[in-house]
């Protein structure tokens, strides 16, 4: 059977899917969490195949750590599912109940999106949190994982796919692709899917973006942006800059620019050098941050600093305007300096990606001023961008971070995967009525319980 | 200037645009309502020039109707106004205050969605209406009207254009755009513009849709369907179908499909046809409808209602399955049996556009399976089709209508303007710290006021 009469079959079961009691939504999940723990062995084997494979074809090391699915990862799994069984069903919940006019009741609603296809790179347990999140929902879901855990994707979907159809729901709910050839089938699908999530790297989701009708959530890339302001706090945004950095410089939250307000950057911007050498940051910027590391060096600083920013310089990469949309992903910064908030303002928002970017400043009104003007889906103001993250903002699981501003924006968790319908109760109303003046319209709310 | 220039422009006000007072976009729809008045006169010369190249130009009277802006369309531009003042801000709404942790505070709270395109054929109320929901909600907006009404565009633009820059918000925050040329240069500036809204012809919208990497909100068709189920009360379920048809037959919620049980079909079809042939309505149908249509006129039946059940059945057009996907916007309507519930939803949801739908019945139980399986932003029971309209759910005043289920669904108010950014407000705050089990998040919700 081709992907698009699978896709038309889930469309079809897409209406009983979302009418599914959550009881039945909460049993699948907790069958899959015991499924996990019964097939640990499948699973492990299953994994090790793939990780023997992927060694023999070459795949580096930093991937194939990616491509891991064990003990522990059970357990995070175990645990997301744990987690979201607990939240409250995102489906059915009554978003407003307005009386139009007596006895004429209009109520909106939280319905599930309808048909949702997630297409991953590497990370097997993205299969589970994912296929998770989207029975939570009520939502259909086709599932595409990457060929390098192809095995073990495969173990898991039968698991997730029958956990499903044991706790009673629709048997077209889930279907797993394997093949690549299948992504662009499913991409044409625009009639019967309804949204695309893609995750993985900047060039797949752009692919994915660049190719399909279906909206597309996610993100391409994650340029994320630290201003330190003339009245920042230097002790404090030491720190932060460096856990932004460097905690784990490969997620789309890690800080890609540094910008500097000109009044504290003659004594900051050596310090926050020297420190990011030492925890093994590249260092690039502009000519005139270049300069000013330079004269710093001629300065009385300590051995130690000049040690490291004199390696940083030996390895410096003079950057040009337009160079300041690079996504680095990895130990490197790029560092600029500005006169102040507004122009830190509109470099993120001329290079930046709309994902998060923090204000370091002890100014309330400077502060401000940036959450407001910085068209981004986070706006911080004295901590870590790393902190953009559907789990650490509580919402018990992700689905990915949307740079997209319509629908979900940042960490998107359950209720990025509903929308809404009207439903509109009468009895034997008719517009001719209210157009011809004999009966009006009263607009009343009711109490939504 | 061309386009691409004036949109970079404009998206560099926009976040001042999005930090402006409401006090401030409140005077510029006063000042809008007061230059009408005070403009009357050149508006109507402009409308009477472009009205008299219309009929020049062999424009059918029914279009020219609609190209009309006399002082009845003006007092419903007036009153739009007003009442777009007096709705709340929906800009600044907080919609989330959680605590992840000691003096780490997280804010939802509403954005405008930036820069706006908006499309729209004829009409030029859509001008001031559009202009003004833009405005109210913080957006920039380029419009390009009809070049039937060129003229009365200009006019009205640069009244609107001059009270939005008089009460004191960004000149580059509204744009005109004239030529037919420019609508494609509009939709290549993906990078500048956030949502395109287009409002005309559904060959117009789906144009639109298929040129552009934008994402667009808007509906290229309105298949709306009443299902008479077999425990319906035939005295309500005639005046619905007759409103849902015949009140306003070109609106894109005017009904064009009518389904009826089989089990109330051979009572209530000769019944609710004659009604429509008596109305003006064309009869389209199944092979099933013309027999027992035909089986009537050998029953008892009346005079009268045989003369218009024979005539509806001279000009009858027998439909196939396929055809069912029509859309009249015009007096015709297709009728096809099905046998309960069920089939219902299944021809809608295949056949539909997904706008609205409604069910007539007496059953409680039916109506909820019909609201909970259609697939639509409207699922209506017991009431006329036509109630799908933002003045009629009382969000004020609408841009558009919305088949597509992410970000606004159905009519689309202020709301539908809006996105939402989470501001995040720490103390130096890194990641770090709660991965190495140092901290840990207790995500406690705050008042949001």
């Amino acid at each position: 059977m081709n992907i698009r009469e699978e896709v038309r079959r889930m469309k079809q079961a897409a209406p009983e899917m979302a009418a599914s009691p959550v009881e039945m939504r909460n049993r699948a999940l907790e069958r899959m969490a015991a499924a996990l723990r019964e097939h640990r062995e499948d699973i492990l084997a299953a994994n090790a195949a793939d990780l023997a494979a992927a060694e023999s074809a070459g795949v580096p090391q930093a991937v194939r750590k990616r491509l891991r699915y064990d003990d522990s990862k059970m357990r995070d799994s175990a645990a997301g599912l744990r987690e979201l069984i607990q939240l409250p069903d995102p489906v059915g919940k009554v978003l407003l109940r307005r009386e139009l006019d007596k006895g004429l009741v209009l109520t909106k609603v939280t319905v599930p999106i309808g048909v949702i296809g997630v297409i991953f790179e590497a990370r097997p347990d993205a299969m589970v949190q994912v296929a998770s999140l989207c029975i939570k929902s009520g939502n259909c879901a086709i599932l595409k994982g990457g060929k390098e855990t192809a095995g073990t994707n495969r173990v898991l979907f039968s698991l997730i796919h029958q956990a499903a159809v044991e706790a009673g729901l629709p048997e077209a709910a889930l279907f797993q692709a394997e093949a690549h050839s299948e992504i662009d089938e499913l991409l044409a699908c625009d009639d019967c899917v309804d949204l695309v999530i893609p995750r993985g790297s900047g060039k797949f989701v752009r692919y994915i973006m660049d190719h399909t009708k279906i909206p597309v959530m996610g993100h391409s890339s994650g340029i994320c942006h630290i201003y330190v302001d003339r009245e920042a706090d230097p002790d404090k945004a030491v720190p932060v800059i460096l856990d932004a950095k460097t905690q784990y410089p490969a997620a789309c939250n890690a800080v890609e620019t540094l910008l500097i307000d000109r009044g504290i950057a003659e004594s900051f911007l050596p310090r926050i050098v020297s420190q990011l050498a030492a925890a093994g940051v590249a260092i690039h910027g502009t000519e005139e941050v270049e300069i000013l590391l330079r004269r710093a060096l001629e300065s009385g600083i300590g051995a130690a600093d000049r040690d490291l920013i004199g390696g940083a310089l030996q390895s410096y990469d003079v950057m040009q305007p337009e160079d300041f949309s690079r996504e680095y992903n990895d130990l490197d910064l790029s560092i600029r300096l500005v006169d102040g908030v507004r122009e830190a303002v509109e470099h993120i928002n001329r290079y930046g990606s709309h994902h998060t970017d923090s204000i370091l400043t002890e100014n309330a009104e400077t502060a401000s001023y940036f959450q407001q003007m910085v068209d981004s889906a986070g706006v911080y103001w004295n901590c870590s961008t790393r902190f953009a993250d559907g789990y650490r903002y509580g919402f018990g699981a992700e689905v990915g971070i949307s740079t997209g501003k319509l629908h979900a924006r940042g960490p998107v968790g359950l209720d990025g995967l509903v929308t809404y319908q009207y439903r509109l109760t009468g009895n034997g109303d008719v517009v001719g009525d209210y157009a011809a003046g004999r009966k009006e319209f009263h607009h009343r709310d009711l109490p939504l319980a």
